[in-house]
C-alpha cells in the first residue's frame, strides 16, 4: 500500500497527474494581480529536474557497502529522483528552493528499511561511522523538519519510513491498533475502516503523511477537536535510537513518573525514529453532519467557539474564518461567474440583516452517532444564535469536506505565476487571542509590504481559528504576495520572521501543529527558554550520543 | 490558609483530634479476628513521640546560618516535632517506621520559604553545600516519595510549601487558576469556589495534600473520569531547579517539540520543586448525582464500565467493587447490628434476583448542568440494565460521597489492633485487564498466607476499578492482614514484592496514580527500560547536577 514515489510532485504538492483548473482561469489571475496591487502576473515556471546538477554523492563506498549488505542494494538509492525527492520538505521556503533549482541538501543515499530492527541497524550504523540521518515519513513537513541537512558530518543519508506500513494488530476490545510508523493515511483509515474503526486524524496533509510522521511533529488534524491530537490518541510507541529501542506508553493511565512517551511525541527524528505506534480507535462515525454559519464579527465568532469548547459540546470541528479570509474565498469563487438574481438576493438579505464586511464564516463538524451529533448540533446551533449568526446550512459543510486536502494543490500554480503562498500557526489562551491575532496580522501585511517587488504591491493576509480548547485557540494564517523575485529567499525570511517575533512577542507558542524543524529554530529558545533547551540536548546525548540524528532540527546548536 | 502542622497526626493519617468509633467497638474487632483467622486481636499502640530518640542533626552551623538569612530563623525549623513529622509519609510501610519509633529519616531541618526566589535561594544553597533536598506538600505520600533520606550527602532538608498558598490569578475568560504550589486541597476549592469554579481533583488525601503534590506525583482524583487527571488540567507550571526556573506550559496546544511540562509532571521532586502552577477550571456543576447499582459479577460490570469509557458517557466516576470488597464492606457494615425485617427482605429479593456472593457494587457519580447529569445517567442505567445490574438508587452513592476521604482514618485504630492495611493500584489495558486482576489478587493472598504470624491466619484482599478509560482501567487493590509483628518490615516487603512482581509480569503500570517514590523503584528499570532510565537520568543531571534533589526517589541509583 506504499505510495510510489514517482507519482508524486518531486517539487510540489501532491500527486503528479492532478489537474487544476486554476492554471488556465486567466480571469482569476487578473483579478489575483488587482488584490495584489500588481500590474499582472508573469509565467514563472519551475525548472525540470533534468537541467539541475545535483551535488556530488559524498557518502564512501564502505559506508554504501554497510547499508547494503543491512537492506539490500534495491533499497539503498542514490539515483537523481530519489535525491531530489527527498532533498526538502514542502513548505514554501523549500519549494521557492527546488523549483530554482537548489537541490544543495540532497541526501547521498535514501534507505528504505522494512523493520524496526533493520532501522535499528542502519541508525548504529550510521553512528559509528558519523553520517547525519534524516528520517523521512510522507516528507509533508511545512518548517523544513526533513531537510537532508549533514550538519557537522560528511554526508547525509535520509530513512524513508514508507517500506513500513503494516497493521500489526487491531485490539477491538482496548479499541488500539498497532501499526508500523510509516504507514499512509489513507492505508491507515482503510484498514481500520474494514474493521469499523477510524483514527480520525486528519490534517491537510492526509493524502501523503504518516502515523510516524503525526506524532513526530504533534499533529493535529483538522477533527482534533473531537478525535484528540496526537498526544491524545497514541497510546504507545517504539523509537529506534543509535543507542537501542525505547519502548514508551502502553498503560491508559500512569503516574510512574514522567512518561517518556511524551518525549517521542514532538520529538522530530532528533531522538530517534518511530518505527512502531499503538493508537486509540474510535468506531467509524454513523453520522457526519459538517455545515455552514455566517457571524458578524471575528469576536462573536471567537466568543461561540469558546462557549462551545468550554461547555463540552461535542464538534469535530469549529473553524471560523475572519473577514479578510471570508472575502477573499468568496471573492475567489465568484470571478469569472455571471452573478445572477439568486447572488444579488443573497446579497441583499445579508445587507439587510446586518451582516458586512466584517462577517466571518464558521465551519461546523459533527461527527458520531445520530443523536450525539443532533444534541451538539443543537447545542452548537443555540450558541450560534446566541450571537446574532446565521446558519448557512450544509452545502458550504459539504464543500469545505470535499476540498478538505486541496489547499495546498493551490499554491503550485500560484507559484508558477510569481506569486507566493505560506501559512503559519499559533496558539495562546482565549485571553490573550485577540491581541495575538492583530499583532500577527499587523507584522505579516507591514512585512509583506516591506518587502514588495513594487510600490503599491500588497499581501492579503487571512487567518482562521482552525483548533479550539477550554482554555484557549489556534490561529492559522494564510498570507499571499507577490513574490519579490531576485531575492525571494531573503523576502520568506523577512516575512517569517515578522510573524514570529510577533508570535514571541504575544505569548503564543511558535506552532500549534506544524512543529519546529529548521524554520522556526530562532524561536525555539525564546519558547522553551535557556533551561528547557538544556533538557531537550540532555535527552538527546541519552539517545543519540554522537549526534547524528536530524542534525539543525528542533534544538539550537549549542 | 495553610495547614497549622501540630494538629495533624504525626505519625498517622490526619487530623489529632478526629475521633473515630471503631476503636471502641469490640465486635468488630471480634469479627475482623474470625475473617482474618486469628484468635484474638491484641492491643498494638504506636511509641509517643516523647519517648523517640531522634537522630543528631548534622547541618553543619554554617549552612544552618546560610538558611537563616534566606529565610529568617522562625521559618527554618528543627525542633523534634517538625523533624518527627517531616521524617516520612503516609504509607503503611512509613506509618509501621513511625509507630515502631524509627525515625532515622528525620530531616536535619525543616524550611518554609513563602516565595518561587526564596525557593530558588535554597536550592542554589544546598546545592553548593551538598545537602540534600526533600521537598514536601502535604506529605501525604504512599509510596515513600518524601521519606527525607540523604542519599550520598552528610545531610538532609526538607523544603515544606505550605507558606506558599497564594490564588496569583484566576482569569475566568480562559478558565485557568494560577496558585502557588503549596496551596491544599480545601483552600483551593475555597477559593475556586468563591468564583464560582472548581478544579475537580479530589483525591482520597484532598483534605492534606496540595496542588504540587498532585502534579509531583502525576495524581489522578477519584473524579478524574470526568475533571481529568493533573495531565489534563495543569496548563503551566515553574519548577524551581538548583540551576534556576524552568518554565513550561501555556499554551492550550503546541506543536513545538517535546512538552517540557509532562517532565514536570510526575517529577517527584528529583528535577526540582514545582512552586506555582496554572489549572484549567470548570464551573462548579450545578448537580453533583452519586448512585449505587450491583452487578452480577465482576467481569459484568468492568464491561459497563468499558461501554461507557468508550461511548463517552459523562461519568464523572465510575468505580466497580469486587466482590470481595463488596461482600467486606457489606458485612462490616452489620457487625453488631441486629439484622431486621427489611435486611431480610432485601436479601431475598437479591437471592431471588439471582444476586449471589459473586455480587459487585459500583458507584455512578455525574456531576455538570442537569441536562447533561440526567443524560449520561440514563446513558449508564441502560448500559447496566444490559448487564442485568439493579439500581440501588442515590442513599449507597450518598454514603459513598460523604465518606470519599475517610478511607485512610482507618488505619490508624486497626493498626492499634495488630492488624495490617495497605493499598495499591495499577493499571493496564482493557484486554489485559482480568489476567492482571487475577494475577496480582492470587499473588497478594499468597504473600500474606506466606508472611503470616500463624498456621490458618489469612488475609482479605479486595480490589476495585477505580478509574477508566476508553483503552483501559485501573486496579486499586486494598488489604487487610494480621500483622506478623516482630518481622513487620520483611511481611510488607513479602506481600509489596509479591504484588509489583506480578503487576510487572502482566503488562500493568507500577502505579496508576500513587507515583514512584522509593517504594515502587526496584520496578521502574522494569517498566520504563535501561533506555528509558538514562533519559531519566540525563533530564535530571541537566536540572540537578550535584543531584540533591529529593534523593533515592524514582531514578535508580547508577
Amino acid at each position: 500500500m506504499s505510495i510510489d514515489r514517482t507519482k508524486i510532485q518531486w517539487n510540489g504538492w501532491g500527486w503528479a497527474a492532478h489537474q487544476d483548473d486554476l492554471a488556465g482561469n486567466e480571469a482569476l489571475w487578473t483579478w489575483l494581480a488587482g488584490e495584489l496591487g500588481m500590474p499582472a502576473l508573469l509565467a514563472t515556471p519551475a525548472r525540470p529536474l533534468e537541467s539541475i546538477a545535483l551535488p556530488p554523492v559524498r557518502l564512501s563506498a564502505d559506508a554504501r557497502e554497510r547499508f547494503t549488505a543491512l537492506l539490500g542494494a534495491d533499497r539503498v538509492r542514490d539515483d537523481a529522483y530519489e535525491r531530489a525527492f527527498h532533498a526538502l520538505g514542502r513548505s514554501y521556503h523549500d519549494v521557492l528552493r527546488m523549483r530554482a533549482g537548489d537541490l544543495s541538501t540532497a541526501p547521498d543515499a535514501v534507505l528504505y528499511p522494512r523493520s524496526g530492527d533493520e532501522v535499528l541497524g542502519v541508525l548504529a550504523a550510521a553512528a559509528e561511522l558519523g553520517i547525519a540521518v534524516v528520517p523521512y515519513g510522507g516528507g509533508t513537513s511545512v518548517v523544513g523538519a526533513v531537510t537532508a541537512s549533514a550538519g557537522p558530518f560528511k554526508s547525509a543519508i535520509t530513512v524513508d519510513l514508507s517500506g513500513m506500513d503494516r497493521i500489526v494488530e487491531i485490539d477491538p476490545v482496548s479499541r488500539t491498533a498497532t501499526v508500523e510508523a510509516g504507514i499512509h493515511g489513507p492505508a491507515l483509515e482503510k484498514a481500520l475502516g474494514a474493521r469499523g474503526f477510524t483514527l480520525g486524524h486528519f490534517p491537510q496533509s492526509f493524502e501523503f503523511s504518516t502515523v510516524g510522521g503525526w506524532i513526530a511533529h504533534r499533529g493535529a488534524g483538522q477533527g482534533s477537536h473531537g478525535y484528540g491530537r496526537a498526544q491524545d490518541w497514541l497510546a504507545a510507541a517504539k523509537l529506534a535510537t543509535p543507542r537501542g529501542v525505547l519502548g514508551a506508553g502502553g498503560f491508559p493511565g500512569s503516574s510512574a513518573g514522567p512518561q517518556l512517551l511524551d518525549l517521542v511525541l514532538g520529538s522530530e527524528g532528533v531522538f530517534g525514529i518511530v518505527t512502531e505506534a499503538t493508537l486509540r480507535i474510535v468506531p467509524v462515525p454513523a453520522v457526519s453532519d459538517y455545515r455552514g454559519y455566517l457571524f458578524r464579527d471575528f469576536a462573536s465568532g471567537a466568543a461561540a467557539i469558546r462557549e462551545a469548547a468550554q461547555a463540552g459540546v461535542a464538534a469535530t470541528m469549529l473553524r471560523l474564518s475572519d473577514a479578510a479570509e471570508t472575502r477573499f474565498y468568496r471573492a475567489y469563487g465568484a470571478v469569472g461567474k455571471r452573478r445572477g438574481l439568486r447572488d444579488r438576493l443573497a446579497d441583499l438579505v445579508l445587507s439587510q440583516r446586518g451582516f458586512d464586511d466584517k462577517a466571518c464564516a464558521l465551519i461546523a463538524g459533527f461527527e458520531g452517532e445520530a443523536d450525539g451529533v443532533t444534541r451538539a448540533r443543537a447545542a452548537f446551533d443555540a450558541i450560534a444564535r446566541r450571537h446574532k449568526a446565521m446558519a448557512l446550512g450544509e452545502g458550504q459543510g459539504r464543500r469545505w469536506k470535499a476540498g478538505r486536502f486541496h489547499g495546498p494543490y493551490l499554491r503550485d500554480p500560484m507559484m508558477d505565476r510569481g506569486v507566493g503562498v505560506d501559512t503559519l500557526e499559533t496558539a495562546t489562551s482565549w485571553s490573550k487571542l485577540n491581541d495575538l491575532y492583530v499583532a500577527v496580522q499587523s507584522a505579516l501585511t507591514g512585512a509583506i509590504q516591506g518587502s514588495a517587488p513594487r510600490e503599491g504591491a500588497r499581501g492579503v493576509v487571512q487567518c482562521h481559528i482552525s483548533h479550539a480548547y477550554p482554555d484557549g485557540a489556534s490561529l492559522y494564517f494564510t498570507y499571499i504576495f507577490p513574490r519579490a523575485l531576485e531575492r525571494e529567499i531573503e523576502q520568506w525570511r523577512a516575512i517569517k520572521t515578522a510573524a514570529s517575533d510577533a508570535i514571541a512577542a504575544n505569548g503564543g507558542t511558535i506552532s500549534h501543529h506544524h512543529g519546529v524543524g529548521e524554520d522556526h529554530l530562532p524561536w525555539i529558545a525564546h519558547e522553551k527558554g535557556a533551561l528547557g533547551i538544556d533538557v531537550l540536548r540532555a535527552v538527546k546525548m541519552a539517545l543519540d550520543p554522537k549526534g547524528v540524528m536530524n542534525p539543525g532540527k528542533l534544538i539550537p546548536p549549542v
